[in-house]
This record gives C-alpha cells, structure tokens and sequence, in this order.
C-alpha cells in the first residue's frame, strides 16, 4: 500500500465511541490517514438494517460520533470523511449488485444467521438485514479501494465483497478489483468489568466522559478478582486492569508496577491512580480537540459538505462505468 | 380518478411491440392519459433482474419500445415518459423500504415461486430477483399516485406494494397513500396459431411491422380449425382470427361477417382480407407517427431528457420526506 492507494472503512453512528472503538479501529485509522487515501463513512443506512424501528437518535449519534473522529486526529485536509446516505449512487450500485448476487450466498452468510439466533429483541426478519451484505458490497466497491481494514471475524464478509465483485467482472467485464484485507490486530481493551466493552452493558469509558465520570469508573474497575488483600501478589496477566496499562503506559512503568504487584508492594489503589493519570493525559488532547470542534457551530456539517462532495465525484465515475458495461 | 390525479405505469424493454401490447397495455395508457397526470417509465432496472446475463440489446429496444408508444399516440406533453434508471432516488428508496419489509412476505410471492419453477433457462436465484417487489415498490410509491393499472393477475404484486406502505406508515408516520388498483380487463388478443402473442413464440404482428410481412402472417393465421372446407359453416366464436375482427372491426361488418361464417356464405380467404384491410387502416396513422419520429434524430433522447427531469424533480419531493420521516 502507498499514499496512492484507496483503503476505505465506516462505523454505524451507534452513540459516543469509547476506548474499545479507539483503540480496536480509530487507532488503525489514522495510521491509514497518513499512509493512504483514506476514505471514511459513517454508516447510516447500515444502522437502519437492524434497528429501522427506533431511528430518532440517528442524527444527533452522527454529529457526535464524527466529533469523536476529529477529536482523535483524524483531519479533514487528509481523508475524505462523508455520509453513506449523501452518496445515492451507492443505493444504485447494489441495486445493480443484487441482480448477480445468488440469495443462497446471503443465507450461508454467518452472521446472518448468529444474529438472527441471538438478539430476538430486534427485528431482523427484514430483507435490509438479509441484502446488508450487497449493501456493503456497493459501499466498498463503488470506491474500488485498494484495501479495507478488517478484524478477523469480518473476514468473510469481505470475502463475499470480492465474490461480488467477480462474479460481475465475470458478468460484465473487469470493473472491480477485489479489495485486499488489510488485516488489523485487535487490542484486548475490555470493559470495565472485564467483558466487551459496549454500550448496551454499561461499562465503557466514553472519549468524552468527564474527568469526574472517569475517576468514579476507574475506581470500580475491576482488576485481579482473587488478589483479596493489599498484601497477597497479584497477577498483570489476569487482571482486567492490567490490559488498560498495555495500551496506556510506558514500557519502563508497566514492568514497574508488574514487578511491585507480583510482589505485593503495589496495592491496586495506587495502580489506579497511575492509570487514571495516564488515561487522562490520552483523553486531555483529545478532549481539547473535540471543545474546540464544538465551538464552531455548523463545523460537521462543513466536514460532511467537502467529504460527500469528494466522495460522490469519485463514486460518479464509477458507476459511469457500471452504466456503460452493463448496457444501461 | 380525475386530471389531478397520478397514475403510473411501466414496461420492461423486451422488444418490439405487438397487437397484444397494444390492446392489452398501451390502449389503457392512452386511456390513462387524457383521465389522469399520467406516468409511464421504461423499467429498465427490472429488465435486469430476469436477464442480467444478456443485456446487449437494452439499450436498443428502449428507444425502439418509447417510439412505439409515441406512435400509438402517447404524447409527451400530457403525460411523462422517462427511464426507471434516470431517478436514482427509486434505488434509495427501494433499499429503504427493504428494511421494513420481511423477508418472508417475499418468500410467498407467488410470481416469485413460479417463476423460478418455470423458466429454468434464466438464472432465477439471485437477490435482485427476490427483491423485485420491493424495487416496484417503490417504483410505484415515490409518485404517491392515486392508482395503478393492473391485470388481475398482478393484483398480488399490488397487494405487496400496498403492505409495505402500510409498514411503512406504521414505522414512521403517514408518508405514503396505498395506490389502488385500477383494474384493466385484458382484452383477448391472441397469436397468429391461437397460443397467447409472444415475441418468443413468432406468433406476434408487430406495430412495426411492413405491409408485405402482415399479408403473409395474416393468411398463415389460424381460423376455426374445424372449417375444412370453403362450403362447411364455421364457427366464429372458436375462431381465432374472428377474435381480432372484435378488436378492429366495426359492428355492423362483424354481424355480416358472423352471419356469412356460420352459413358458409363467406369464406376464410375472404374474411381475412377484410381483416387485413382493417388492420392496415389501423396500423397506418401508427407507422406513419412512427416515421416521423425516426425522421428526427435524438426524439427519443429528447423526450426522456424531459421526463427524466420532471418524474425527477417529483421524486426529490416524496424523498425529502422520507429521510426527514426516517430521522435521516
Ligand atoms: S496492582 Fe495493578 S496490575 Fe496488579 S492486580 Fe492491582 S490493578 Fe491489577
Ligand atoms: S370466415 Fe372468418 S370468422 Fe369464419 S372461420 Fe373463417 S376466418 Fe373465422
């Protein structure tokens, strides 16, 4: 990959992004930021796939999460940041999609069935959630991106991006190059109480929590569950807590306060309190970039206005070219 | 229905037109036109989701099927003819109905089961074929019209189209009016050997046909079949030419010629060239709207160039709301 390539990736606009979303995939953004051309949606019609009943948040989560984004570092001057929704030929295109896509190939789909299985609290009987993956298809491939940032265990959703994509060239001619994984290492950044952190259980730290919130949060972390007393070791490997000095604190501290838990001359009060001051030494720029943002009413909305224009452009061509093979 | 209001119709560009179009579809639209704000579109996205693999000859038999309907007196301006694929907010659309839409409610259409039982040649499986009631879906609800024209056997498609409206309205707020079915008794106009006018049987008279091809299907078609000889009586209710005299014939000459049929004063010879004297009569003020159309070049882009814009600028409107409904 170079400064040339596209790499192209999006985020529903679920709600304030927290520490797991940093460094599980914001992180990774901005090296594509500085190492490609970066194009970045937010994913609006993906988050009405499988929550089209209750859409009254949407809005305001896709200011707020674009804040985060800018908070973090990613700038406008550098990657394209745009709207799913304000590009319709994205629709076009998997429209287009669908007529070469065989349903079986939805239905072997595993997330489609896991999930169908596992949150009977949704709706998820709908054709949106069944064709998501075309959708995605069309939302990858209308910028025929070099490559695309993918944890493992989205791997076979891209792959089924790239059957798309030959079966149409097979259809219609080479149109699409089949987008490369660009595999990404996810951080182990748990939750507060050791599971995944997510919104929906309660145990995250937001990027825009205040420091007050954070203090609180820190305090009931949970860290070595059998470390009862200050003065039995503990063990880094098992502590939740732990994970959070991996990504927080430097090499020579973390062997430090390793060394002083296993031997039982740090209490796990006072490794909170180098954590907290760690966290928020990360969160301050942040913090300060996201205020700064805020001030300026009608700053997303300019973000967006450059982002869709720029990505729309590109994705006209494209489907030019889609028009022209397919004999439309 | 008055003038104010929408009807909407449209038609796949399979081809030349035939006397069963016409009187089948295009007698109706005419219809349609002076009694509504009519809107006819070439479903050429449709086209796609039975024949994907062949599209070579679209963009051919638009133009030649929008001639058609000009020269049996459609006209540019009392109604709108544009392309399907001209209004991208339809792909929009469609992939936002498809997330109220179950899966299930597709599953049971029964065009959609039979068809794929039927034809085995086409390749049937593929999503966008599943999903084609819920492009004509929003084919027909982005125009909010009044009503739409359909044969009986169409009237579960309608139906479909009339639930998700109901879903829809349900989810977000009143957004679309349930169009109504307006319902047009096909009239019987059989092939040349009596099985129904198909392209792909060869049994068609085309409107374009030249005189010299006419004459000589017309004496190859089929009569009552058991009328051997010029001195037996014949039957004209059982015969297969006497069912176009209905068509274009006027009364008084059906009479005689009923009356000469069944006591064998007037032979099959003859009563075919009564029938090729009124069919000509009746192709003539066609063929010639037709030649006159061809003389200028670009008519056929010319109309659509406005169509497309004010079936466009219809469909922006109802979009609008949509999103805004939608949260979006
Ligand atoms: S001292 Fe720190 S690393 Fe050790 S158990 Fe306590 S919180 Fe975890
Ligand atoms: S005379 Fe006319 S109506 Fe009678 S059988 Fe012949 S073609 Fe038919």
């Amino acid at each position: 990959m170079n400064r040339e390539s596209r790499a192209l990736s999006g985020m529903r606009p679920t709600g304030p992004l927290h520490l797991g979303h940093y460094f599980g995939v914001l992180k990774n953004w901005l090296d594509l930021q500085e190492n490609a051309q970066a194009y970045f949606f937010v994913a609006d019609w993906h988050a009405m796939t499988s929550d089209f009943a209750d859409t009254s948040g949407i809005r305001r989560n896709i200011v707020e999460m674009v804040k985060d984004w800018v908070a973090v570092g990613l700038e406008p001057d550098k990657c394209v940041i745009f709207r799913q929704s304000a590009v319709k030929e994205t629709a076009e295109l998997s429209l287009l999609l669908s007529m070469v896509t065989p349903v079986s190939w939805l239905e072997r789909n595993p997330t489609y069935k896991e999930q169908q299985q596992q949150i009977s609290s949704k709706d998820l009987g709908n054709v949106g959630f069944l064709c998501y993956p075309v959708l995605m298809a069309a939302d990858i491939l209308i910028y025929r991106p070099y490559g695309v940032p993918v944890g493992e265990d989205q791997l076979p959703h891209l792959e089924l991006t790239r059957e798309i994509a030959r079966r149409f060239n097979s259809c219609y001619g080479q149109t699409f190059p089949e987008p490369q994984a660009l595999l990404t290492l996810a951080a182990k950044c748990p939750g507060l109480d050791g599971r995944k952190m997510s919104k929906s259980y309660g145990n995250s730290i937001f990027l825009s929590d205040n420091f007050a919130d954070i203090r609180g949060k820190v305090r009931g972390m949970f860290t070595d569950q059998t470390r009862l007393r200050k003065t039995d070791p503990g063990n880094p490997d098992v502590c939740n807590l732990f994970s959070y000095h991996v990504l927080l604190t430097d090499d020579q501290t973390r062997a430090d306060i390793r060394e002083g838990c296993a031997t039982a001359t740090l209490g796990c009060v006072d490794c909170k309190k180098i954590f907290l001051k760690n966290l928020k030494a990360f969160l301050l720029p942040i913090q300060e970039r996201r205020a700064k943002l805020t001030e300026r009413p009608g700053a997303v909305e300019e973000i967006f206005a450059a982002g869709n224009e720029s990505a729309r452009t590109f994705a006209c061509v494209t489907m030019d070219d889609v028009r022209q093979k397919m004999g439309l």
